[in-house]
């Protein structure tokens, strides 16, 4: 049995995601750019993507500039703030994703641009009152970056009292939100958010496509320079099949996105349940209220087989992970359990759900779970 | 009939590329940076296809990088070599994708970096005499970034020649080789060139991917930052279909590429005889010997229809361009033709051919440019 328990990392695609592609892949083959039919027709599927992607958003099909991914999507908005909206200052925090923390770091060493790290409590949740002061106390022009659900941990922000905070002191808002795109509804006319970040594979979409949502009051430069395309703001042919699939997959999730958060909820509940029953000493990582539905991070208690418990379950066909995709199957440190003081001697395991999921699969899961952490001894 | 001969703008995908591309849509979902199966599978093949390109360029594996395109690979050889290679003055020439003038003229405006352009001939021909002067009179660490041929004129360059010349200057050197790659025969063992790029849509693969090959003397940091992807030189999930599908295409032209040269410059011979037999005063933009097999870019003579020449042509369901894709389909204006200082006033035409163009194709698109260049005289 193959059981897929690491959608935080990456997501099966929708095979109706596949199908909305295909036909980019043969017939409709031009060049965007190009002014005859054959570009004509994809130019006009491009357009037809942004529209969708802003309708689910409440924004303007301008607000939205395609992207190679999330990744991609983080860097424009951070380096954008600093090369063109004049920040002097960033604001972030040791939990989020590295394409947010390194490219703060560079900030720092190559714009000599001054970073402060807000508190954070035991299960991640953002000090407001540290945060206030960091922006009443700065002087120069303030970005604040902060992701809207941490990948590892699930715990959440809560996006419109962070933007109001921010619209309060006059800082620019950056939030990485790629695990909640297509999770969450989102609102950008109701949200105070000038940056909005978006990985298609991470909501049943293709992979090596993603979005920047920009707010109509920011304007910044490309990091990607070359043609015309994207408004001036991200040169390079278009991933057409990608950006199609994305819109897709986007919709897809939209259209019901309170059935998907229940049924996922549930698996998460349930999982949680059956871990807490057959498992002495379990507790959950992050926050347990106003968390991603999509991701349950345990500490398991200290066994022999701890560095080795990833490894196990693999062998058994199921895929978890200590963390983000960069250590997922492996004990390697995680710099957000780090961060929160979580103790990294036991195992610490994520598990991340999608409607695809089953709780048969989750009963296998833990089956073989518990079989790992108790394991029968050998007789002699 | 519909005649597709805007190949240098993008090419239609081999079947076979997408074929290869099939099963990372479906059961090959993994995160690469996973290491649990679903993701080792993955990473397996993202690794297989890098030997594949290295295998094709007579390079080290380690020396590609994946990119989401050919213009990203530009900007981060660029950026790089100004960033951490020390680089502190730039040739370049005005006839340059703008993946490279843009990213030059940046690092002129915001790095402070000497830029210098290499005397042309009228075909497009690099003046090697003013390249050397500009190279002996250079006291700051030097970049040299010339295109392998040139997109709208198909000019070519000697890569070897211009490598040597570099090289016995100290300086490093750039080829933008996106026309050429998959249609010459290039070998990194031979050839002293530090940054090549490639896009996979140039030669039957999708669209959305490329790669910069960096030869293993020189390491930069990556242009967009977070994960360890790629040796840590480019962050984010990768584009897996995308990679497998380009190590496919490029395979597939390279198994023949003196076979498709030769069909495609028959094709391109075919052309030029058809046009130079039925239209008086025709001519050839460029160089007509050392030039991409793939790309004719003809004036034509003046007509009262010159501004709607394209718009009929495509009327007629013929896809050729003006110029670059950012032009195609429409007469403005090119910086090619303008820095060669073509007359812009005639209608100029770029026609290009890939091995799935016919004889038939040219027929029907000769018979139609002559009809639109002639049109039949109304009666009144």
């Amino acid at each position: 049995m193959k059981v897929y328990l690491d959608n935080a990392a990456t997501t099966p695609m929708a095979p109706e995601v596949l199908e909305a592609m295909m036909p980019f892949f043969t017939t409709h083959f031009g060049n965007p750019s190009s002014t005859h039919q054959f570009g004509r027709t994809v130019k006009s599927a491009v357009e037809t993507a942004r529209k969708s992607i802003a309708r689910q958003l409440n924004c303007s099909p301008m607000e939205i500039c395609f992207t190679s991914g999330g990744t991609e999507a983080d860097n424009m908005a951070i380096n954008g703030a600093v090369s063109q909206l004049g920040v002097r200052h960033i604001i972030s925090s040791e939990v989020e994703h590295h394409a947010v923390l390194h490219t703060v770091a560079h900030c720092h060493t190559d714009r000599d641009i001054r970073i402060s790290m807000v508190d954070l409590d035991k299960q991640g949740h953002v000090n407001i009152a540290h945060l206030r002061k960091l922006l009443a106390d700065s002087e120069e022009k303030t970005l604040v970056s902060l992701m809207h659900a941490n990948n590892e941990i699930g715990t959440m922000i809560d996006l419109d009292e962070i933007g109001d905070i921010c619209a309060e002191y006059g800082a620019l808002f950056h939030s990485d939100t790629v695990q909640t795109m297509g999770h969450f509804k989102l609102d950008m006319a109701k949200t105070k958010v000038h940056f909005i970040t978006g990985a298609a594979h991470k909501f049943h979409g293709p992979k090596g496509v993603g979005f920047l949502y920009l707010s109509k009051d920011v304007h910044i430069e490309p990091l990607i320079r070359g043609g015309s395309q994207e408004r001036n703001m991200r040169a390079g042919t278009e991933n057409i099949y990608g950006i199609v699939g994305m819109a897709k997959a986007l919709e897809m999730a939209c259209a019901d996105i309170e059935g998907h958060q229940k049924y996922v909820q549930g698996l998460k509940d349930y999982m949680k349940k059956q871990l807490c029953e057959k498992v002495r000493n379990v507790t959950v990582n992050g926050c347990e209220d106003r968390s991603l539905y999509t991701v349950l991070n345990v500490k398991l208690p200290p066994t022999d087989n701890a560095s080795m418990l990833l490894f196990l379950m693999d062998i058994d066909g199921i895929a978890c992970s200590g963390g983000s995709a960069c250590s997922s199957g492996s004990n390697q440190g995680s710099h957000v359990l780090r961060a929160l003081h979580v103790d990294q001697k036991s195992p610490n395991v994520r598990f991340s759900f999608s409607r695809y999921t089953t709780r048969e699969e989750i009963d296998y899961a833990v089956e073989r779970l518990v079989h790992h952490l108790n394991p029968i001894p050998v007789m002699h």
